[in-house]
């Protein structure tokens, strides 16, 4: 079994966030949040784990989180609400309840909407605690880097209807191509593996297996003598097994000689790659059961032309609403409502005054702004922890098409850099945007965190180089992200599983996608924005 | 097993394809072709049969088919050919020959190029022997229907080479969507099944098993105790299984009561569908198996706007060299190349001469055009079958997006239609054309062939409704076409394997995608043209 760092150390996260959130005076709020078993964070590693712990289904079967539609028209008449960000959670929020009637104003540190949901184009600069960078792209529609979000899955329903809604146009997004690779250094004498090679090969070598048990009647004990039929059959479809029940390679995995460039010569198949090496390292297991995870589909979506549409489409609807350059100083209880400090964009401090209060402001900075919140909530927040994530971004000719046929997604490195994603759009154009590196949690997203951003660059060159050694000439422009040291933000998705800030204090609510059982997915942080709106409307609907 | 009628024609017509070209005679001009063990034809049941019949791999271990750059420059000089059909092939032959000097002629049948790559449109008209449709879509770029090819594997390196050198625009094409369904009529009471989840429980069902018959030491024989350690390690993964290595469900499949929508309840799994009843049915392993085929990547390519934007750049290309209406009534030998004559535009007959022919006029009308073709020619001519096809696209409101979170990709169900597309462009926008049935081969194919295109419309949404009730009230606009039917094709691919035809009848040369290892596929019909050019060259090359 592999003992790769960085992997180790995903498996551990993943597990750590997969856990159920417990406790029966939490049920209520974990069904509202939408919180059950299976939180999936939007580092794509966690779709390889999907414990099966079952908490009860909740009393009401068909008990849904709450949703538009659910609260009465003109509820927030009269009454005001103070958003904290204007991220994806901040927006929505304020959306949602002005419909309802509350007068909103959003509160935010930048210059610019959006948190997190960042696209890097010719010319942007990049902060960093301790840096800035300015990406150097050519000026080009398809030349843009998503620094943030990325993907949005089909079944992001509430997304997907904004989307729809604003008129955000969207088109697919290639998340497994089996054309892409999968490269351990280890393995193979470093040589990157064709994804499909090693799934077809491993469909081939388990179902000659189970095929083996199976006609050694080792399972008779499992299956009846139709089923021993049945399954034999379905096998050798499976596995495209011979008429002997052996997988002797198959076309499926490509020919000889060809790589990715298939249309010539098939006298012969590739050489099967034994079973027993694919199981000797966790690495080629993670790598195949990627895209069956719900969050991590093969085919995703996303907007036309970068992930910041969706921002802006937001932005157009609460402009008017948004403070910009206003950095929170102080969040306090004034008994009927709460009173918010910050420095406005002129650097002088300024206050404002609501019935509500939501804070979407990521924890890491929440616990840096002097407060009056409740000792268990200020506990929560000050060990809520978030997960690293470092993306490095070049402009490269694409000789990952015309030398590979690689059209969009993603090949796999056991390699700190962990993944290479190719764009998805703009194909056949000369240059285009390789994120040649996504490291995220674990010791190699602190490494890479912590480097310079010119070292980040030098390393994700020198590791890129040893899947792709075009890289390492062709490859130009880099720029990185470091979310942990962003400001504002200081860490990518929450990973702590939320239990107190789940629950108002006093007129203060909390949301942002760290709240939610989708932590680090847009739609979590709408989620997380319906469970405080309908907070705030019990509270206006009680007696 | 599945006795349905349609899915046992596949199966035996795609064994059919499957063969080895055999013969020692035929090597030369087999790896010259491209073809080779594993013929694929474009019905989207072939990636499912890859039968394992290997021939020994040709002399010469790089032997590649031919492509441009093998030819001298200038061979050509003062030599004439005339290419009967300006199809992909006819047209790819037209472009390359020029290039090397021959003076071509592209004679064609039709007002238009393009053969079977069509796109239909608001307005145009589609002919069949027997009837004449019109397309009534709205006007939209988005409301257009792939009448033939629909699809481009990253593979296709001629084919996606031209595209980069035309400029034609690429987008990706989702061939493999989990959250599209998977329905037949006697499985689940009719109900679709997501397909993710059929998936997700076929993998757990095998990995379970596996795992019981390893525990059980069945395997010994196989595995060593390293091996027995890392495969269940292994497939535990590979099927989302439990701590004791069984599989009670997984978070992979989706959630209760939320088909496509994801976001909200998780509070318990679905219930795993057992694998007994999952290999009961051949249905469920044949779409398993869709998209692990060679041709039949999960994510594959289209143009911008429809396939006939290859179309177009082709004939950019070559425009000046085709004579449009020029049905050719006899191709003739003259002793020192081929003599073609064929009715023009006005009706009347008209002759031309060259020093070669290239016929890439589909073998059923081919077949019935005078000529002095050597009776072998003649015969595998004649008896040269090719597959039905019959496609059905209505206009409709996209209540698979709105309702189903359905993002392109098929749906299939083991009713006669077989298949359901849908769009993977123009995303909420409020119509889209979706394809409802896609019929090929067998009893169903020649059945729907035979319908009157009302009837194919009217049975396609009596079938379709069952698996997606809105159709019977949404649809509109439908038109179908059924290749066995449009006159100068009379096929949609061909599925006899070639061998004669392989090689010149004297001055006469032979192309087509019928003629290629790409059988239905635009790639196959460039490769086909590749090897006529190469034979023709080899003259011109001889002392």
């Amino acid at each position: 079994m592999s003992t790769n760092k960085s992997g180790i150390g995903r498996r551990e996260f993943l597990t750590s966030i997969g856990k159920a959130v417990g406790g029966s005076a939490m049920l209520r709020a974990t069904v509202a949040m939408g919180l059950g078993t299976t939180a999936a964070s939007c580092g794509s590693a966690s779709a390889t784990a999907s414990p099966n712990v079952v908490v009860p289904p909740p009393p009401s079967s068909g008990l849904l989180s709450p949703r538009p539609g659910d609260w009465p028209a003109g509820i927030g008449n009269g009454r005001s609400v103070v958003i904290l960000g204007a991220g994806i959670a901040g927006m929505s929020a304020a959306l949602e309840m002005t419909r309802l009637g509350y007068a909103c104003t959003i509160l935010e540190a930048r210059a610019t909407a959006g948190g997190r949901v960042r696209t890097l184009r010719s010319g942007d600069t990049l902060d960093e605690i301790d840096s800035t960078q300015t990406c150097q792209f050519d000026i080009d529609d398809d030349l843009y880097f998503n620094a943030g979000p990325s993907r949005i899955a089909h079944h992001h329903e509430f997304l997907l209807g904004y989307c729809r809604e604003f008129g955000v146009q969207l088109e697919t997004f290639t998340n497994d191509n089996r054309g892409a690779w999968l490269h351990s250094p280890a393995a193979f004498s470093g040589q990157p593996q064709v994804a499909r090679r090693i799934i077809a090969d491993t469909r081939g070598g388990i179902a000659e297996l189970l095929s083996t048990a199976v006609n050694q009647n080792a399972l008779d004990g499992e299956l009846t003598a139709t089923d021993k039929i049945n399954l034999l059959a379905m096998l050798q479809q499976y596995g495209d097994l011979n008429a002997s029940n052996r997988y002797a390679g198959t076309s499926r995995a490509g020919f000889p000689g060809q790589q990715n460039a298939g249309s010539r010569q098939r006298g012969d198949l590739l050489t099967p790659r034994e079973l027993q090496q694919l199981i000797s390292d966790f690495f080629w297991e993670l790598r195949l059961s990627f895209s069956q995870g719900f969050e991590q589909q093969p085919v995703m979506l996303q907007p036309v032309g970068g992930m910041d549409r969706i921002v802006e489409a937001f932005e157009a609807q609460v402009a008017n609403d948004i403070i910009y350059q206003a950095i929170v100083t102080e969040i306090r209880k004034t008994g009927t409502g709460a009173r918010i400090v910050y420095s406005n964009s002129a650097g002088s401090l300024a206050t404002i005054d609501a019935d509500y209060c939501i804070a979407t402001i990521p924890a890491p900075v929440l616990a840096n702004i002097a407060n009056d919140f409740s000792a268990a909530h200020q506990a929560e927040i000050s060990g809520f922890q978030y997960s690293s994530a470092v993306r490095i971004a070049f402009q490269s000719p694409r000789f990952w098409e015309r030398e590979h046929n690689i059209y969009g997604g993603i090949t796999w490195t056991e390699q700190d850099i962990t993944q290479i994603w190719y764009p998805n759009y703009g194909f056949h154009k000369p240059d285009g945007i390789i994120l040649s590196a996504y490291v995220f949690g674990g010791t190699a997203g602190d490494a890479f965190s912590n480097m310079a951003p010119q070292t980040r660059l030098d390393t994700a060159l020198q590791q890129g180089s040893s899947v792709h050694p075009q890289l390492a000439g062709q490859a130009q422009h880099g720029i990185s992200v470091a979310w942990q040291k962003v400001p504002f933000q200081r860490g990518a998705w929450g990973i702590s599983n939320p239990s107190v800030l789940l629950t108002a204090d006093d007129s203060i609510f909390f949301a942002g996608e760290h709240l939610s059982i989708l932590q680090g997915w847009q739609e979590g942080a709408i989620l997380s924005a319906y469970a405080a709106i309908d907070g705030i409307v019990d509270r206006d609907l009680a007696p």
